[in-house]
């Protein structure tokens, strides 16, 4: 059969090239950034959902309908969660731009999806083919039974070799966790602190689903969920929506002074299914998706005073912090137990939204929120969660068990000079 | 609640300048094209199909794994037919290739991500920052019920104004076929030479689901799908994959002497349910994805030999060729009937590969295995299906009713020169 696949060919084929060098591009710029209160919000759609978003981020951008040059969100499985595929050309009819018929792109990278279709934007961006384009991401998931949406969310790990043996992303996750704390020592109470600190911080936030402090006691003591993960080790079912608002360099000026320049941006993948991976206490998608965005800014991870990072479990935020380089390896439950990811730590504030855990994870939408929060801390309008002098930011979103990450370095911007 | 999504701002907005032009980027070439044998393949897996096809686009482009920079795919359903979301990391993970941990990205857009995916591809050379990209489409369709699969097609219309009130994909084109017929005068039997047309040209294709020519009688005797439009009328269920490898300006001369040139991309939106559209005898989302790609290739529709077309509906393609300009609107029907657009017409050869209706239509396969098909036609290795002479080819790819199409322009490109 595979030799029918294509017609033969026979023109000797002529060795390759250098790889072309980053060239004078158009750079991207966040010129706007909104979401919606993450949570159980049985009152409103799908679309009002993506509509409130998408209209509070044009409005915040100072942007008309008129000139936008494209559309594109991330939605994780609106296909089983609300039974609507094809949602890109939605998210510009509920804001009544269905008549520009603008190219609106749906991308999926189960909960990478919002981080992965902010690259597609910036990408766009760079291409010289577009100067302001907005990018949603929304998740619905709870119109579903708690069962069902638990099997939607593990449909971003492997269906044929992990889901159908009875695996969930939970039950992964808690073989992460089991294999850190053999390695290197991460207790049980570590993973907890993680909970405690992003619940602290998710309280200083409005839009988040749970606004309340919480102790280390709470997460020991919660039904366990995969062992040794309780409940509170594990973000919520969230519902949501999140939009910003980029535009190149060429037009950036004339919208806004405090615009924030994205200054690096890496993807990258591993196998779907963890037992086919080298170690399951690194994930190499998020080193190098580090590395490729680090590269691109000329930053390192020292030059960071405030992260959005992964936190679907407990165990995901110290993954995090040691494979985007805040800490060595094997380093992040004491970095976390030891306040160093807080508020007066001495290294970035971590999660400062309240991250996946308590601002809520509404697959699609969290890697736009994480935007969102790092704009406005660049901004310097976080408020009562400000962190002090933050000058430059990184968004870090896992899909699965880590098939997928996506990081991204945002730098504040000073009028009319570069990053 | 609108007025807490985020933070105050007051600074004044300025005046927006005029929009970037067109610069001086990389462009994009596909230098591998190959797909599987489209039917019902009941005995390969989804990743199967998706390895075989990604391995023979590998080996027709000369490309091995280390050298490539990132990888799209463009899948409907994969959620709700075969129960597995995030599927990108899987395509490379069946090439082998999971340890290069590249940027893997899965785009949707009902039966236009195909089409869609293949875009994100070409702007992501055209921003310099990839060399050589990989784009597979797939879609297994056939290992649940018709009926499942029947609904599941449907996820592209809108479902809480279309679907959940009995409409399905085929019910709605039924209608726009009615309303054609009513203004333009287009006959019952002006939609069956559509069929009859594409059932002829599939019997010369090795990899069409259906190889065997029809007559019109057989298109009217059928069981009625939606009225007027019978099983004849409609394109089947597939299960398939196809894959191509592009390169940039930089590098493609490395590699082959008969590349074929991505001169123009298009894409367009509509409002995701018909009845919100001002007619339904003209898809605007075709027209702005034409006149897009049309501009930046600098070439009209008279330029064009060859075409393959969206024939979901044998309405469908009639549509496409008077929205993509090859006849005034109304003249679909007659140019089809006399023979226009087959071999020995006049106008572009519309699809010689058998179209949707004939090679088959795995959803997120299609929009790829339109691209392989005019890529075989300009390097002049169709065989018998090869339409003479052709330099310059088009794909049109729709997603729903029409809320997204997706229109590119191929040419020839001679050794070491421009298109």
């Amino acid at each position: 059969m595979t030799a029918r696949l294509a017609p033969p060919y026979t023109t000797p084929r002529l060795k390759r090239t250098p790889a072309a060098t980053k060239r004078d591009r158009p750079e991207a710029h966040v010129i706007g950034a909104a979401h919606t209160r993450f949570g159980e919000m049985w009152e409103k759609s799908y679309r009002d959902l993506m509509t409130e978003a998408g209209l509070a981020a044009l409005q915040d951008a100072g942007v008309t309908g008129d000139e936008i040059d494209a559309v594109f969100v991330g939605t994780m499985s609106a296909g089983k969660l609300v039974g609507q595929e094809h949602i890109a050309p939605l998210l510009l009819d509920g804001a009544g731009l269905a008549d520009r018929h603008l190219p609106a792109t749906r991308v999926e990278a189960a909960g990478a999806s919002g981080g992965v279709a902010f690259r597609q934007a910036v990408q766009l961006i760079r291409s010289g083919s577009a100067d302001i384009v907005v990018v949603g991401g929304i998740e619905k998931m709870t119109d579903v039974s708690d069962a069902d949406a638990q099997a939607i969310a593990s449909a971003g790990i492997d269906q044929e070799w992990e889901h159908f043996f009875g695996a969930t992303d939970a039950a992964l996750h808690a073989l992460m966790a089991k294999r850190h704390m053999a390695e290197f020592g991460t207790s049980r109470d570590d993973l907890a602190q993680v909970a405690v600190k992003n619940h602290a911080h998710g309280a200083k936030n409005p839009l988040a689903q749970f606004r309340r402090a919480i102790d280390a006691d709470t997460v020991l003591r919660a039904p366990v969920v995969a062992d040794p993960l309780t409940m509170f080790d594990c973000a919520p079912l969230s519902d949501g929506a999140a939009c910003v608002v980029l535009a190149s360099s060429t037009v950036v000026d004339s919208y806004r002074t405090d615009a924030v320049a994205v200054t690096g941006s890496g993807q990258a993948s591993d196998t779907l299914a963890l037992h086919s991976r080298e170690t399951y206490t690194t994930l190499r998608a998020t080193e190098q998706a580090a590395r490729r965005a680090y590269a691109e800014a000329g930053v390192s991870a020292a030059d960071v005073q405030v992260a959005e990072v992964s936190d679907a479990y407990t165990i995901a935020e110290i993954l995090a912090i040691e494979d985007l380089g805040f800490v060595k390896k094997g380093q992040g439950g004491p970095a976390t137990r030891e306040g160093r990811t807080t508020f007066g730590g001495d290294l970035a504030v971590v999660n400062p939204s309240g991250g996946l855990k308590a601002r809520g994870h509404p697959a699609g939408a969290t890697g736009i929120a994480q935007v969102c929060e790092i704009v406005w801390q660049l901004r310097g309008v976080a408020g009562e969660r400000q962190v002090k002098d933050a000058k430059v930011g990184v968004t870090h979103v896992v899909g699965g068990t880590g098939a997928t990450a996506v990081v991204h370095v945002l730098e504040a911007r000073r009028p009319g000079g570069e990053a």
